[in-house]
């Protein structure tokens, strides 16, 4: 698959590689990090964005910095290495996977007492890789429980944002399935909304399903009715942000809207996320608190104003579906179905794995 | 109503007085129109639109135009005239309105053989003034009628595109009865969707509903799911390109989604449109050719590529609402709600009036 990578190491080894997700789709440029304070500016600057990949970067910047200090006594790394982590920690605060990430390295670091700082940092670099590679291979599950729920020959379908390869270590999330489905010779037709405010569906997810070869047509967002009023969709796949317990979905506004269409319509609507998106701590939607986001991103989102300078704007960053209109969650453990009954409680307390479903 | 005049005379009898609609939301610019040649480059350059509108200018100018010939010979006059005439239909081909207003002056110069050219120039003046005060008398009408199916206190609205005061010679369509609620003292809060690719919602329905004193609120299409799903709008109220024979709606793209949305909550769907907007010869709405617009406005509508320059789009101009969605239809000869039956037969044909209903 000729899916591009959002991040990875450099090709000596020494340094993080980020596709500069800023100058896309006109540019494809890899930045490279070479530590605590580059990694700080990418993720602050969104050269890199989605939840996993952030992580990822952190995750692969920490390990690259503790090469670096290495050199220094056992005490001076330490300070260096938690320097960094709490330097990186602050480039998106609400970022859950920036946290998880850097203190699944920190974990490392403090059980390491007894080793020489070259070979903690060592074991840095191998846990930063444990991180990327799981992700990759997430995704890749992900893909082929979703590829068991699309049309056998000639799959058409519609997304929304962008779940895809630029936001994760690997193939994406829910873009995962159709990458999948391309590589095993399904001709895969993608409906692409361009996902104002931010239009990441235009400069995201139509450039990298169209460089991986894919199938992919850009519609307004306002346009999604239209298309499923004339039977061009057979089903839409989307990621997700957080799963709530009763199997809820937070996701970037516009999903919910789609699922109402989809229900109407008879097209089925498929969520997939990693199990890690469930979130055992919310009991239902109704409990996740929705952040707006800068109106001027809606006012002045091009380079001009497009709206009056003063006008109120309604820009909620997100919105939750509830999970009677999802037909089924795609997840790298498999796929359930509502009512989820045990099913979901199982995932969300990290339990049994649901066994995947056929299609 | 301090609402915006899209076009009038200039204050001195001797012009047309344009507002340069692609100066907003930014700039409240006013243009002199001195002739077809500046009408005809008016119209092409979208300094004006809706269709109302476009007709009024049309109308406007010819007999500006008309006053300026009345020097010449009788024959030369009419010559002049026509030429005018023939010069302003190029301005936007497909543009029904701006035919149907030239023809309106043509058959007064037709009639007009035993008159000399100053008479025959004042009979013009004359008809162009009937057409913009017909259209102002509509669009009041309207808004009287729909008036009548507001909240009686606090109406909250949603609206989708501009179909209000600078698509026509008065206070508008869908948005004139939220004028009207105003303007008697009722608290409107009025929901705009911006309205991709070209932004008609945010750049003007925000621009004049704001500069008239309402309260307004901007949002991106695909934030009219969540809006809904809160509870926060208890109408939607659209326009219409064109209304079929049998009810079915056409009207800028994202309104079928709209009326979808709003079956789903239980929120009513209202479509306003003066009667000249059914079309007897259209019986139903399959039978609506629904033209794709230059893809550009969706990978290049701000001056940057925010989608691969060679991105394929799915682009509709419009798309189809079926009646069966639509509440009422809110026309300036009263309020329609299917199954039509022969109401709508006796609209289209220009027959009997429906008797207003009661809200």
């Amino acid at each position: 698959m000729n899916v591009p990578r959002a991040v990875d190491w450099s090709p000596d080894g020494e340094a993080v590689e980020l596709l500069d997700q800023t100058l896309l789709p006109e540019h494809e440029q890899r930045l490279l990090l070479h530590g605590a304070a580059d990694g700080l500016a990418a993720i602050r600057d969104m050269r890199v964005r989605g939840a996993p990949a952030i992580g990822i970067t952190a995750a692969l910047v920490l390990a690259v910095e503790a090469t670096r200090a290495a050199r220094d006594t056992p005490g001076g790394f330490r300070r260096e290495v938690e320097r960094a982590a709490e330097l990186l920690e602050t480039a998106r605060p609400t970022a859950v996977n920036l946290r998880w990430a850097l203190d699944r390295l920190r974990g490392i670091v403090a059980e390491s007492a007894a080793r020489s700082p070259v070979e903690t940092a060592q074991r840095l670099r191998a846990e930063a890789s444990a991180i990327l590679e799981e992700d990759r291979a997430m995704c890749l599950r992900i893909g082929e429980h979703g590829l068991t729920l699309l049309d056998p020959l000639r799959p058409r379908v519609l997304t929304h944002c962008n779940a895809g390869a630029l936001a994760t270590g690997g193939i994406g999330t829910a873009l995962a399935p159709l990458y999948v489905a391309h590589d095993v010779g399904r001709q895969v037709r993608v409906y692409a909304r361009e996902t104002r405010p931010l239009l990441q569906g235009s400069r995201l997810t139509v450039w990298e399903l169209a460089r991986a070869g894919l199938d992919v047509v850009l519609l307004p967002d306002s346009a999604a009715g239209i298309l499923l009023q004339q039977g061009a969709v057979d089903a839409i796949l989307v990621g997700a942000d957080r799963i709530a317990a009763n199997g809820d979905v937070a996701n970037k506004v516009g999903t919910y809207e789609l699922a109402v269409l989809a229900r109407y319509h008879g097209v089925p609507f498929y969520v997939a996320a990693p199990t890690s998106t469930f979130d055992a701590a919310t009991p239902t939607g109704a409990d996740i608190p929705i952040e707006e986001r800068d109106p001027d991103e809606v006012r002045h989102g091009f380079g001009d104003w497009t709206a009056p300078r003063d006008a109120a704007v309604f820009a909620p960053a997100f919105d939750v579906t509830p999970a009677a209109l999802v037909d089924a969650l795609v997840t790298d453990q498999g796929i359930l179905r509502p009512p989820y009954g045990p099913g979901i409680e199982r995932l969300v307390a990290g339990g049994l794995q649901p066994a995947p479903e056929e299609a």
